[in-house]
């Protein structure tokens, strides 16, 4: 089973990532025993996927204790280097959720707060599996299909979150009970997160599907190739907007359009009841430069500036459904502002 | 000024092109004294851009007689060797439009067809330079704004025409007018025409823009930053849906969600009475191995398999204006099956 977040105990304790940025050419890990190491892996999206960054948050503070203790800090500093984790990345609440399930435990010692990091990831392998029966069971309720075509969107599968995955569970529970038809995953500019990473999950687990531009999936959807869109989700907020991959967004529009679901899969963690509506949430700018190079290559004349946002909010209207481990709201049917506090964390 | 096709007399008659698989990183030129080479130079996308089609199609028939000439070929090989170059790319209309432009004048010998193909050429710049002004008109009395700022996909430059552009001539004229606020390129996956060429050519015209990956496109319309989107089209019909690079459709889709125009602009030779609708459109399916690999590089894990459509189609609804340079009609407001035809060449 691929592990995208462990915790290793010896020789030294640390936490294992696999280098999700070097997937699919090489599977190469790299160990975090220092603070600085945690968040130039997650800046660089070495760890990425919300739920995964809520398990990489956890063990996150067992390194950060580790490291106060081997490097003399005091509890200042300590308290810094973990807020310093907490806010590496901006749009995912699972980051900041992650460190705040330990963090009050943090007076009873690192061996207490590793315990309830390993809870953490223990229960999003849990709530991936519990969303990924009631989305399968709502997607084929809803469609009355024999067998379900999809389209995806980023990579939202076991390298995305502790185990077995959200919008890709969902694909894999379908595909468990022999009901999935051919998959389109978008390849996901600028990072190819879909053509390197989803394609991989997908050949790795046997299933069969193809990998196409973001620019494709609207088409794809009006020309009637696909049944249902599935995507995951970096935050969910109280009207149930939601902030996604940057290209979600024209999925939703598309689906809209040709009268087809619009499903998006999340742990309750994902849910942030504290912000209102997505016009609140912080959409993480990233490096103009990912955008006009490629693998090393300049892709743009010199000069040409990339303009370069990690996120898209999808409104709360186009969403069929929004499926936790707690249940599934349909927050095009049934605006409300409070509809997701009914399945949040 | 950029010639993506010109005819060149001596030493030897040919078609000169601006290579463009290798912009901006390389300007090469193409000399094509063959039909084998100006099908290659098509279906490689060396020349492409629809009402440049129109032009390789025109001046593709001399090159044609004069192959015939040279090598013995009897009249219905002849015959056969220009329908060739009539069908290496199926959607854009402006490639056999271009050839069935000279067709007739066969029998009048090269020479002649040699001018009426240089007329093709003459004339797609004049209704390029006229579309332009009538679709800044437009977009200015439709705004009423001081300044526009414009989001485009693919390349509509004088790379992709005779010379001066559609979408990006009607930019380049609210540019000479002071009347352009920022652009927003989408680089346009998987060739990238708009990161490759689109920039290339607005940075040598010197107007201020950004790169984004297509799956930005929707959120920035979305979120306020741009007050019209401007596309190209390589096949508009009867009914005003238009086909055009994968991916314009989700431009449209946010557009009509943000209530700003989109606008779609060709010559009038771009515009196919013959067919009804979008649902009739042969819709070219490319190469999957551009999708999963790039710069010689594999993206994909092996095995995987790309799927490859090379336009989609924008329904007529979606489309508040479609200029030529015989003027302007509206389709989102005024449908009607025989809209176009006030405006058709």
């Amino acid at each position: 089973m691929v592990l995208a977040v462990e915790w290793v105990e010896s020789p030294q304790p640390r936490i294992r990532l696999l280098d999700q940025t070097v997937l699919p050419a090489q599977e190469t890990h790299l160990d975090i025993t220092t603070v600085d190491g945690l968040v130039a892996a997650i800046q660089s999206l070495a760890v990425r996927g919300a739920p995964a960054l809520g398990a990489a948050g956890a063990l996150g503070v067992v390194v950060a204790m580790n490291q106060a203790s081997r490097d003399g800090w005091d509890e200042s500093r300590l308290q810094a280097e973990v807020d310093r984790i907490r806010l590496a990345r901006p749009t995912a609440v699972n980051l900041a959720w992650g460190v705040d399930q330990v963090r009050g435990a943090m007076t009873q010692g690192a061996d207490q707060v590793l315990i309830l990091a390993r809870g953490v990831v223990t229960d999003d392998e849990a709530a991936n599996r519990e969303l990924s029966r009631l989305g399968a069971d709502w997607i084929l309720e809803r469609t009355g299909l024999e067998r379900v075509r999809v389209v995806t969107h980023c990579n939202t599968g076991a390298l995305a979150t502790s185990a077995w995955g959200t919008a890709y569970g969902i694909i894999h529970e379908l595909h468990d009970r022999d009901r999935l038809g051919l998959v389109y995953a978008d390849e996901t500019r600028p990072l190819l997160q879909g053509s390197r990473l989803t394609s991989w999950e997908l050949t790795q687990d046997g299933i069969e599907h193809v990998v196409q531009v973001d620019g494709a999936a609207p088409s794809t959807i009006l020309r009637g190739l696909v049944d249902v869109a599935i995507i995951g989700a970096d935050r969910i907020v109280a009207n149930g907007d939601t902030a996604n991959k940057v290209g979600s967004v024209s999925l939703a529009l598309a689906c809209a359009r040709a009268g087809i679901p619009f499903v998006v899969a999340a742990p309750s963690s994902t849910v942030d009841l504290a912000t209102a509506t997505g016009d609140d949430i912080d959409i993480e700018q990233r490096d103009p430069e990912e955008v006009v190079n490629f693998g090393g290559r300049r892709t743009a004349p010199e000069g040409a500036v990339g303009f370069n946002p990690a996120f898209d909010v999808t409104p709360h209207d186009l969403i069929s459904a929004v499926v936790t481990e707690r249940g599934v709201v349909e927050p095009a049917n049934t605006p409300h502002p409070t509809l997701l506090a009914r399945i949040a964390g």
